[in-house]
């Protein structure tokens, strides 16, 4: 059935049982004028928005995953406050002929993502459009938040896991023929379309005030490392030898160290560490899968440096909407 | 200049100067992964989206009034909770070709609706698209919230302000040839293209526990009253004499009444009251405009009684989604 065959009351009701969950904190739930929910003191709120064409394509995105990462890529940010996701709330805009499973397998990842992070969804709207448009605001709370403007010269600056896998993972999608490059790019095409936002990682650094600065690395290392250095007044150098790449990565692409750099996606956390806490935060490091990649420096300028201690500037070539 | 040659980061930038008046409730503004502020304990979150072609149409909505109704829809959901609102966040995706006058006449409508109802931007997200879509979300502050759910048998049914004129102004925009109508229809359009989102009415019904439910007309009074009556387990009679119509509608509209009943976009208030309460709303009339337009029943039907006291089935008839 499409859904305006099915008509907009019922995809509400529909979606209002399927998140109904009690909480003590939600005093009024979807199906007012607004929710109606016990906040902390310190509330954090963010929001982002997916494009259909533009952050994702509806015939090799599958819907459940999708539903994830729509509200995972929220969770990431609050992630990099160090904060603790509490509500969400979510706008769509769809197709009238758009068939009601996809709208269904989307409620129902979103909803596998929402329980993972203990996120309520409290409120949304909706409407048509000829393009998929979704929109996702999540509050939280954060006792000890990290902003992106803490970094001091000395600094040594830290990304968790690898980078560069989502963007190559988004490449092969687009380039399709998956089944004859074989299993080996799976990881890839995951950390692409199921990506994992750090939470439990930000909130261990906030509470342990381990990080100076800290941001997701949604727009690619390159500009969300130019963003902490903006904010904070500093430049930075990265050791390309440094970088963490992974091994599937290595093998599917030419040049690794350019995505890992450029990529985007990634959502993993990149923070920086002051000498005196460098020990603590090396003692995560194999919990977490750490990287020490550079030092913040008193320049404004951001280097990348070679393995034969060449500094090249770093440019921040990242992803850019608007083209 | 269009959005591709001023690029994503200088719009950003350009949007967080427009929006840094200082406040003591905002820890952390725009430009950070997420934004901190001090929260009443009692938390309202709404959330609204509008879409070219769905909700506007480019080449006639001004763009510094449809800035002020993204806000607005969303003020009025916060009004006809009795809240006040506080903060909100807007998303966008735009076509890379639009005009960048286009959004900065957009923001500066939407930054005079917020100082209007003293609402601070404090965070958002930009993309691409073919149309046009925003979503809006605001949080606001319910000291003694209204809900949909708490109308009774033998209240009174009360509107603020006149309905259907937004939905004439509408039609009269789609139609063209305005300038051929004359001065007299400038108020249907206005209140289409300009609505006002009830706040103070709403906070004050809210402070003096005036009204049992209530809810904000988006969708037309024959749907947002089914609202109500669906939520509390009742029914209602409405007197079609009693609606209130403007003059400007009556002249410029063959059927004001169904307009009036089934229009939507008027963002007035709905609410019902307890027979105790009566004399106390009355007094409120002239200030506010308000008008009593029937009465909850027992049964769950809503009724439209005509001047001959016949009774018809109130259907509801208003704008729906998914076409």
């Amino acid at each position: 059935m499409r859904l305006k065959e099915l008509g907009e009351r019922r995809v509400i009701s529909r979606i209002r049982r399927a998140f109904s969950e009690p909480r003590t904190d939600i005093l009024i739930g979807i199906g007012d004028d607004a929710a109606l929910v016990k906040a902390p003191r310190s509330l954090l709120l963010t929001t982002d928005i997916l494009v259909e064409d533009e952050d994702f394509r509806r015939a090799v995105y599958p819907p459940r995953l999708l539903g994830r990462k729509a509200l995972n890529v929220n969770l990431s940010d609050i992630a990099a406050m160090g904060g603790r996701p509490l509500h969400a709330l979510v706008g769509m805009a769809m197709p009238g002929d758009l068939e009601e499973i996809w709208l269904r397998k989307f409620m129902a990842g979103f909803r596998s993502a929402a329980r993972e992070a203990k996120v309520a969804l409290v409120g949304g709207d909706l409407s048509q459009a000829d393009q998929i448009m979704i929109s996702v605001t999540v509050t939280g709370e954060a006792k000890s938040p990290v902003t992106r403007s803490g970094a001091r010269a000395g600094d040594r600056i830290f990304v968790s896991g690898t980078l560069g896998d989502a963007a190559q993972g988004f490449r092969l999608l687009e380039e399709g023929g998956l089944q004859e490059k074989g299993r080996g790019v799976r990881p890839l095409i995951r950390a692409f379309l199921d990506p994992v936002p750090q939470l439990e990682l930000g909130a261990l650094i906030a509470r342990r005030k381990l990080a100076s600065a800290m941001i997701d690395i949604s727009d690619g290392l390159s500009v969300d490392l130019a963003h902490i250095c903006e904010e904070s007044g500093v430049g930075a150098e990265v050791e390309a030898s440094r970088v963490p790449i992974s091994s599937a990565l290595r093998r599917f692409s030419k040049d690794p160290l350019a995505l890992a750099l450029n990529g985007g996606e990634d959502f993993e956390l990149l923070f920086t560490v002051r000498p005196a806490k460098l020990a603590t935060v090396r003692k995560l490091s194999s919990r977490f899968k750490l990287t020490m990649i550079g030092r913040v420096t008193a320049g404004k300028k951001i280097f990348l440096v070679g393995s034969d201690k060449k500094k090249e500037p770093l440019r921040a070539g990242g992803f850019e909407h608007f083209r």
